[in-house]
């Protein structure tokens, strides 16, 4: 079975970062070219990448396109701090730019650009490789037997990472083992991740995936034989509460209340140690204009009073596995992830 | 204090019915003119007209317009029948159109039509009235004290019946008595009866209101001192489960979750005795293109499949009481919805 998908969120070409601009899908495929950082930290403001891991990528070939512009001290520091400004819940982001610029550093300024580049080359690998093995952890989560209709939220595929996904991946898995019945997509609004990217990337993979409003997910875990609620995230804190899109936080007390099992996928650098638990998380707020807006079209009065949280934040004792590249982490989360994310089993 | 608002949803004027264009809001304001009862069933069905009570309403009005085309027994029983068809859920427009066929059908042909309007305008009179009751039963539910929050649902108020609303009724009222301080309302995705009509109607009677995706309903329950969730409903069964907007049940579950108290606002009209549960009571789904197009615009790919149901059913464990114009029913809701329906109490 070929593990792949025609999905691609970004590209590194000729010195220029490719992005998918996933604010145009479904309706057009088109492509934003990248060559410098300011570029980038635009990129991931305006939501033409999306999804912690792959702006954890696009981040981290930011800062090969700045050591190329400017390979100083200074100028990198600079473009490490705008880079990482540019959202703030997501840990990926901080961990890569921190990872090249720590790489870097240490270098003569004639060898910055070429090891910029390559420890981004790296940081795309290492995530393509850590979708296939959170992919392969998750799908064995489901032991043996038939296939399994599961519910997933938001975008956590290809397009939100730098491989197959994190939990969409483990979709993709369940469904190369002839596993998956069905996977229920909420459309995710504000943003629409939901309808507009996971329900077309499934389409482009030939997943069997239905489509539907946030407010019916509850129909769907008290009406179907649902085997499991997959989400991905964007920060863990240490005992496991998980920053992920708003309207995860419901779908797991929802889940919880029909003993369905709930699963987190993340790479371990998701996962922020320096961070005990929920409440010390930031949570972006977007604009009012997400909601009262779509596509354009105003679909509220102008003027109303809007709150519009990114994310929010699912409580440890309402998750039943973390599934990370290094295996699955369990309750209690505060004993079981740190292990995992330092490489010490 | 001039208990009264702005907003109406219909009008019995020079023989015909006019129904404020709903689809149209909040960036119109038209009127659709009704003239013969397939006009009115085509309004209910395309939701120019909307709200368990209001169709009731707009349904008894349609009754009196077949009167006046045909007086005859077999066209007033196919103009009731092609009425009571329009949507299956609510539970009021049976009603309604039961309770004016029954007034007519035993009096001579050459006065039904005028018997109809009359009985027609006594079910909108006694739907003002009853908005009035439910407000304050449903705003005493909150004793004494300082301004409240509260979160609702989906479109209740002066839009979704006769008089100023069901839940947004009680909102209106605590407003009234200066008990308000913030209404949260969701949006309603897919047809956006939150963010379109009641974000419209409360800017119009000036009530603090601030819209949100219906994901981010979580984030308000789990963070703000909500002091009840105020929904609507569209039929309840006799044991008070009741069917209301998708997205209603699972508000209840993260209610119950955090202990916030969940008051279905429904006139006795609502309750259905004839059917023991919720599993009894008809789901409608509507088309795939509410979900995967907004406003005209297309959000998903076309071709996805979609379930979209209209409504959910919220069981009665979950529910702290029903308000209804006769007073508060508590549980066990198989003992007190009867008697206040019967009017026995």
């Amino acid at each position: 079975m070929d593990r792949s998908t025609r999905v691609r969120a970004l590209e590194w070409k000729d010195g220029g970062l490719l992005l998918l601009d996933q604010r145009q899908l479904p309706v057009r495929v088109a492509w934003v070219h990248c060559e410098t950082p300011a570029a980038v930290v635009s990129a991931i403001r305006e939501l033409v990448v999306r999804g912690a891991p792959a702006i954890g990528v696009a981040a981290a070939y930011g800062m090969a396109l700045a050591a190329r512009l400017d390979p100083g001290t200074d100028a990198l520091e600079g473009a490490a701090r705008t880079l990482k400004g540019a959202r703030p819940t997501a840990v990926n982001l901080p961990w890569a730019v921190d990872r090249v610029l720590g790489t870097i550093l240490p270098l003569p300024e004639p060898e910055r650009a070429a090891a910029a580049a390559e420890a981004a080359r790296a940081i795309h690998r290492e995530d393509e490789a850590a979708c296939l093995a959170m992919a392969a952890n998750g799908a064995d989560f489901f032991g043996d037997g038939g296939p399994v209709e599961v519910l997933t939220h938001c975008n956590t595929g290809a397009l939100a990472t730098a491989g197959i996904g994190t939990a969409l991946g483990v979709v993709r898995e369940l469904a190369w083992r002839g596993r998956l019945s069905r996977v229920w997509a909420t459309e995710a609004r504000p943003v629409l991740q939901g309808a507009r990217l996971t329900a077309w990337e499934a389409l482009q993979d030939g997943l069997p995936v239905t489509l539907l409003a946030d407010a019916a997910a509850a129909t769907v875990v008290a009406t179907r034989p649902i085997a499991a609620v997959l989400v991905g995230a964007d920060r863990i804190a240490a005992d496991g509460a998980t920053a992920n899109k708003v309207g995860t936080y419901p779908l797991a007390v929802l889940a919880h209340r029909r003993g369905i099992p709930f699963l987190v996928v993340a790479p371990t650098s998701t996962v922020d140690l320096d961070i005990s638990g929920g409440d010390a998380i930031p949570i972006e707020e977007r604009s009012g204009d997400e909601v009262r807006r779509i596509r354009g079209t105003l679909v509220a009065p102008a003027e109303v009073p809007v709150f519009n949280p990114a994310f929010d934040v699912t409580p440890p004792e309402l998750i039943t596995a973390i599934v990370t590249e290094r295996g699955i982490a369990r309750p209690p989360f505060g004993e079981t992830l740190a292990p995992l994310v330092e490489g010490s089993v």
